[in-house]
């Protein structure tokens, strides 16, 4: 069947018409034993959410499908309509983007880890793969050194970042680049880490590259008594995805503090709206200042998931009742179509990111409202007017609810 | 779009958790005009069931795409997370699993019909397309006969089984075969049988072989007054099914009394499990004596389906009663994840199976629970926190909730 996205992009047609789409990050969770049993949506007192939601359409919706897991690439990519499976975002691009590196097309970006290994003659074996986690700044320090001393490799500039702790990132720009390079950390410990071999004839500069920079960055980190070789993994480049703004003919913005969404949103081609500070107050405060110059906006919320993460689900309560307190502001811009969901489920029970389908809610002169619905919870949006559907589909009930879209076929 | 279980092949983790699914044949009806117009569920005693329910995660699945009925080998394939679109077992090969052959890999199954004809000169026509529908004895009898005159065509290996009435089985064993070969009943009466025609060039030797074989057997069944001649439906071999197993990195064990439920599990890669007798009590001490020794157990319930079959609604609700008794016999197992479904819905009202999505009862420590179910029926599935969805996404849901799926991108 032919992606979605591409199914829309013949159908658009322009309107007049504000979309909003509200990116609770890691929205939908799990009964919480010390909420006596509710889930954190059920827990929060959400009273301008539960006004909200009985005038709206409830959902659930699956970023990838049934049982699957996403990463936040995965799951982004699917609430701007990009099949999933389809778009996938690799390690290293995606590593890139999450420190705030830009990327061009072209460009091959690789995840690294600094290793300790220890040397038989000239011959390195791993003896850490994480040399130890040192602390980011210590990383910081290391990675100035092997930028000073490896700006390029030939005709191909070198570019070597900080992530966290053991983790950095390299990216490779020049001519005749490809990612279809293998890893060389071995993922074991006792055996020397592994060659950049190409996978495919086009990678061989590639691959070269990537062993000259390894072999002057072993030489330079030789005095470092932990962090003495660096194993490299994901080497990628930018998905040539199809421009969200070309797809759907939206002037469209995106306002997200952390780096890898607005990463992510500018692959999409959307513009990234600066924020003076990173509350939720800041982001709000942007979106009413710029209302007027954009048909879409995708504005990112991340603590909703870092509570999760960290298991704290009266954190994530907070962070929910704290957004609550923003819905009237939102709604004073009125929207045309407002979606509220998350790009997938974080149950604090879990610690992380789950498979469990995400509530929506979307807002819209046309929806069949679910007036009966008890509030924004998991439950109500399982019984939602919506139904449950793959998350890849909310771009396209997002247009036609803005009356963006033609009749298809005759 | 890759097919499911590829996906999950590639994001499959190691656990230390037992997964078990429980297909009740045929689960899932319709309302029953002697039940008071409920449906078997509604009308059977289900306590154990009930307040499992409420402790679990409900739904309804379709086996295939809605509307569309299944036979069995489609709704299992679906179940273990093979998309039933793209593998779909022959007729050949399920009639030969369903008497117990054990078939191998180059193998050609066929279906076989005796037939009466009458000879126009040496040409039959065919009179009676199932030769007056003869008892299973003497099909029995007819085809010792055919298996005793002939043992093998050429280097190719004849083997010769009785089902039911004038239905037999027929496996061809040798090199070179290939199950591209056209049926030989013509489907109606006072016309030649067809010739077995190769509908590839890859098949010409298997229906070289398959002609000699019905030229031999008409002369041996010359002197029978009604099963006389062999009509040959279903050529087909095995499919090439990735191995359950290797996809999915489960120690994997069925648990079936029926040939053909054993035949598709071992197709799947499951370790079938020899039960000392044939009733469910049978079935569930097998289970509990080899629960230590595998991952994954999957138990086929049948007689749920053979009284829909019958149209014998109270004996489905008798046989559901009795399977509900052994409810805390299965939590006592302690599953990690337990599912409890059917390969596709048998209404006694329809006696036969139909295209009506199936009941489906998931329990592990992370579902969504269905507090407020009112039990473990149709119209309470249909409420459920997991909605509706294909039937091959419940292996994805299975090995999620066992915590046995890593996150999909990053």
């Amino acid at each position: 069947m032919r992606p979605v996205h591409e199914l829309l992009a013949t159908l658009v047609q322009p309107a007049d018409t504000k979309l909003l789409l509200v990116v609770l990050d890691g929205l939908g969770g799990l009964p919480v034993p010390e909420l006596g049993g509710l889930t954190e949506l059920e827990a929060a007192r959400l009273p301008n959410l539960n006004t909200l939601a009985r005038a709206s359409a409830l959902g659930l919706i699956d970023p990838v499908l049934p049982g699957i897991t996403p990463g936040s690439s995965a799951g982004h990519l699917a609430l701007f309509g990009y099949e999933p499976l389809e778009w996938v975002i690799g390690r290293g691009v995606l590593e890139a983007l999450g420190i705030g590196l830009t990327l061009e097309p072209g460009d091959v970006a690789v995840r690294g880890n600094f290793a300790t290994v220890e040397y038989k003659g000239d011959a390195p074996v791993v003896r850490d793969r994480r040399a130890g986690r040192p602390a980011t700044e210590h990383t910081a320090r290391v990675c100035g050194r092997l930028q000073e001393a490896i700006p390029a490799v030939g005709d191909v500039r070198v570019i070597v970042r900080p992530v966290k702790e053991h983790r950095f990132a390299v990216v490779f720009r020049g001519p005749g680049l490809d990612e279809r390079v293998a890893d060389t950390d071995p993922q074991k410990e006792g055996v020397p880490p592994l060659p950049p071999r190409s996978l495919h004839e086009a990678a061989g500069k590639t691959a070269a590259v990537a062993a000259e920079f390894v072999d002057r960055a072993a030489a330079v980190l030789r005095d470092e008594p932990r962090t003495n070789f660096p194993l490299l993994r994901g080497f990628s480049s930018l998905p040539a995805l199809p421009s969200f703004t070309k797809l759907y003919r939206l002037r469209a913005a995106a306002i997200a503090v952390y780096p890898m969404y607005r990463g992510l949103a500018a692959l999409a081609g959307m513009e990234i709206l600066p924020t003076p500070g990173e509350s939720l107050a800041d982001e709000l405060a942007v979106l009413g200042e710029r209302w007027a110059d954009f048909d879409y906006f995708f504005v990112h919320v991340k603590a909703t998931d870092s509570r999760g993460e960290d298991g704290n689900a009266a954190g994530k309560v907070a962070v929910l009742e704290e957004f609550d307190r923003y819905v009237p502001e939102l709604l004073r811009l009125k929207p045309d179509v407002l979606a509220i969901t998350g790009d997938h489920s974080t149950p604090s029970v879990l610690r992380s990111h789950s498979w469990h389908p995400v509530p929506l809610l979307l807002h819209s002169p046309w929806v069949r409202p679910d007036r009966d619905a008890a509030g924004f919870t998991e439950h109500a949006c399982q019984r939602g007017s919506l139904g449950r559907m793959r998350a890849v589909h909310l771009m396209a009930l997002m247009l036609a609810h803005g009356r963006r879209l033609e009749k298809f076929s005759a």
